[in-house]
């Protein structure tokens, strides 16, 4: 318990750094919004720094309490950075504050604003960097600045990183933890080069990079990304395809290990899927498109977006066929690689689900062949696969529950059900009145807070949050308080009579 | 193959004789469509009887064998039982007599039909009666008559009976289909003598009971029960619930093992789920009924109707708010139990992934504790849950890949999606264009081709249909075809040589 409330201290401090950035555009446009970023940048590093000053002996983290950080700091992350926007007016509804934050941080780029170019640039500075930061993970960025000794960190780095498992690209926690935001940097810069080369105000080429980067999807523009150029267009397209990419690949790459990053199996997958989708929505939309380019780049722009969970458009593809929308669905709960910044359900895991159903058929055929399922060339323990079974009964349990609680609202069946798997995923944009060309202004406070809670279920893969929905964890959470207090309290009888007999 | 072969000359055979129902009821309504009946009858019988001429020596079924005999059996049924239908001019379209003949031998439900009224009373009575047919299924009546020396006849039945796993009621394979039978016809005909209580004709009291003991669905009415009187639809409701309860529960009751059959452990699971859907519509519905009398009906005749896949209806919940349209569309997945008449994926493989997903979330709290999850008393092996997560996977390829093609007719996702959902689990209405006050005639020819898939790889639970689809499966029993003629064919000849040499 009390090394959780340590991290916390940490990623208060960390949030209070985090928000210079916005300060600091404030301050180049001379916009007054700043001052609510800096009034609780201040009360955040005052409190982070008044936990911290207490360094618990025993930093040390089982499974348990590594959900139950990682849930609390993403909460607290949301409640906290939410202030700033109700602060300063620009979003007056608390509520809808902590949506849209949430919304940024799990990368989600669901908003319930009805017109994006009104706010300040200060504040849509902070809407897209929390995105960046949300991307590749709070904790993770933890853990690559603060030397922690003794205590199994990987437990927090696990249960924030997405996917089936996580594998550590190098021995020391610290350094993956490094090394990931490394790459993760030099590629956000290079995706600004590349926006600026094709024309984009500096501003703008940051806030979509870091949009395009965490796959998040605010946009600054009403329209998202329909008004920019197609060398834009494209540029964002790749940059998305590669921010969903599992970052072991760049890391191959940066040792140089090409022959093993193309090994990667699962981004033969996630290629294949992006291929495949983009070809029948493609053939499915002939005729609409004045030429192939455009064809291409409206399909695959969509098709990126969505898979990877970002969130952008060029389009509104809440007009396409049903055939599109329902790939569109598809990929919305397939999302991106394990080991990406993007959401959904993770290609490993359907890679995974594949091969053992391929292989559950081929042993009817073959009853004395033993087949064992591998998937990156290792095989896959009836441990992943029960996990897998578990977390797709969590997914499926916290979507049913939540596209009832949202279809009170008296929406459609298409809108209720798209708006939940859009949040949930990571995604943003849905289908209906939760469309691109639409928001989330409309739903009611309880569907937001479902959503809310949807969004932070999605980004760290159901087990953290739903862990705090069981009441016997906060007991064994107070039950630990009240022994340590026990504890405390006998040891300072104990130093008293110590005293005394002096 | 030899095996296979016998087995469906022995459900030609039957298919003749159950054929002399609708033909008596054509002698004594005096109508002309039993001609039809009797020419395919005659034909089937006789095509059967050269079949079964010839027994092979050894039946031996292994699990293949069990699943490939199953489906093409199923398949053979329904393309012969839809003869008639086309011969005798009702159902002009082959096709469609075909989606008719699967839909009521899946017990589906799902018509073709825009006017059930201005059927003849044989046509009637055999759409009904194929539901009886069906709803036990084709396989278990062949075990239950057939005396069938040596080889595991348990893969037939394992193959055809619903559920995650086949419990023999008694070790005897033969006898446990006797007493399965026996329980089916005793429950169907203490219903008709309550419906015939209630002032119902014979004829549609038979009809009626047909389709409730099948969880079938065909009316013999266009407003299928809403025009039956309370009583009546009281009746319907119990029975339905009833024939969706595993049968193993009425056979210990037969047994006087009252307090077993009250601990099944799938039942309790079962009511407690059509007791929540009931209560969560009731309130979602509150103000819509005259008296709660007839909301309660209402609401637990079409709870029941979905939850036991049978598909009859008295309103059209089409017009249902979108709360309790999800929970209708829940209920329609989740389904009857296993060892019933009843489709979906069935409440037993619900519970058992409930107790699954919530022992996980323990073992995080109590990371030494070790616990196991049990069902019916009995620890659930990672054999069952692996084969539940591969049959879940079945479904979920199956569903996306037939609404995609269903949508290719352009209706809306509800209707697409619904459809599709009705169909594989053989309910029968969906919602929007499938809905209860509509019929599924406007589909184009692909989507009806794609629906008695569907219709079939949902009651026979997806893999024997699956294994079809296998290119490799077709090749085995090629080459067996071919390794057996080389066989006789040296057999033949070493018979001549022998002959040559006396």
């Amino acid at each position: 318990m009390r090394s959780i409330i340590y991290i916390l201290g940490w990623i208060l401090l960390v949030l209070a750094v985090l928000m210079l950035l916005p300060i600091a555009t404030s301050a180049i446009y001379g916009e007054t919004e700043g001052i609510a970023f800096m009034v609780v940048a201040l009360c955040s590093a005052i409190a982070g720094i008044a936990v911290i000053r207490k360094r618990p002996e025993n930093i040390n983290f089982y499974a348990k309490e590594g959900l139950a950080c990682t849930a609390l700091g993403w909460i607290m992350l949301s409640l906290i950075g939410a202030i700033p926007l109700t602060l300063s007016g620009e979003i007056p509804s608390y509520l809808d504050a902590v949506f849209e934050t949430v919304s940024g941080f799990t990368t989600t780029g669901a908003s319930i604003l009805r017109n994006v170019e009104q706010m300040s640039r200060t504040t849509n500075m902070w809407r897209c960097f929390t995105h960046w930061i949300g991307g590749m993970g709070i904790l993770v960025f933890l853990l690559a600045v603060l030397p922690m000794v003794g205590g199994s960190n990987m437990q927090l780095m696990k249960a924030e990183s997405p996917g089936p498992s996580v594998g550590k690209l190098v021995p020391k926690v610290r350094f993956t933890a490094q090394l990931l935001y490394g790459l993760y940097v030099a590629l956000t810069v290079l995706m600004i080069v590349l926006l600026i080369a094709g024309r984009m105000p500096l501003y703008d080429a940051i806030c979509t990079a870091c949009g395009t980067a965490g796959t998040g999807g605010f946009g600054i523009y009403n329209d998202s990304c329909a008004s920019f150029s197609p060398y834009l267009q494209w540029v964002i397209t790749i940059f998305m395809i590669l921010f969903g990419v599992n970052f072991n690949v760049y890391y191959l790459i940066f040792l140089r290990k090409f022959r093993d990053a193309l090994r990667c199996e699962e981004m033969h997958w996630y290629l294949g899927i992006i291929l495949t989708a983009g070809f029948l929505i493609f053939r499915n939309l002939a005729g609409q498109f004045a030429t192939v380019e455009q064809g291409l780049r409206t399909v695959f722009f969509q098709v990126a977006t969505i898979i990877t969970t970002t969130g952008f458009s060029t389009v509104d593809f809440n007009v396409w066929p049903t055939f599109s929308k329902i790939i569109i669905i598809l990929l919305m709960f397939i999302g991106a690689c394990a080991g990406s910044t993007g959401g959904g359900t993770k290609v490993s895991r359907i890679a995974i689900i594949g091969k053992s159903f391929y292989s559950y058929i081929y042993s009817f055929l073959h009853p004395r062949s033993v087949r064992k399922v591998k998937f990156e060339g290792k095989e896959v323990e009836v441990e992943t696969l029960r996990a897998i079974f578990v977390y797709y009964t969590g997914v499926f349990l916290i979507v049913s529950i939540s596209v009832l609680l949202v279809a009170l609202d008296g929406f459609d069946f298409e809108t209720s059900f798209s708006a939940v798997a859009a949040t949930f995923n990571n995604i943003g944009p849905g289908f209906g009145a939760a469309g691109p060309a639409a928001n989330y202004a409309d739903f009611s406070a309880l569907s937001k807070c479902v959503m809310i809670f949807d969004m932070l279920a999605g980004r760290l893969e159901v087990f953290p949050v739903i862990l705090l929905l069981y009441p016997r964890f906060w007991q064994e959470i107070g039950m630990e308080i009240y022994v340590r207090r026990m504890r405390n309290g006998r040891g300072y009888l104990d130093r008293r009579n110590t005293r005394g007999s002096r």
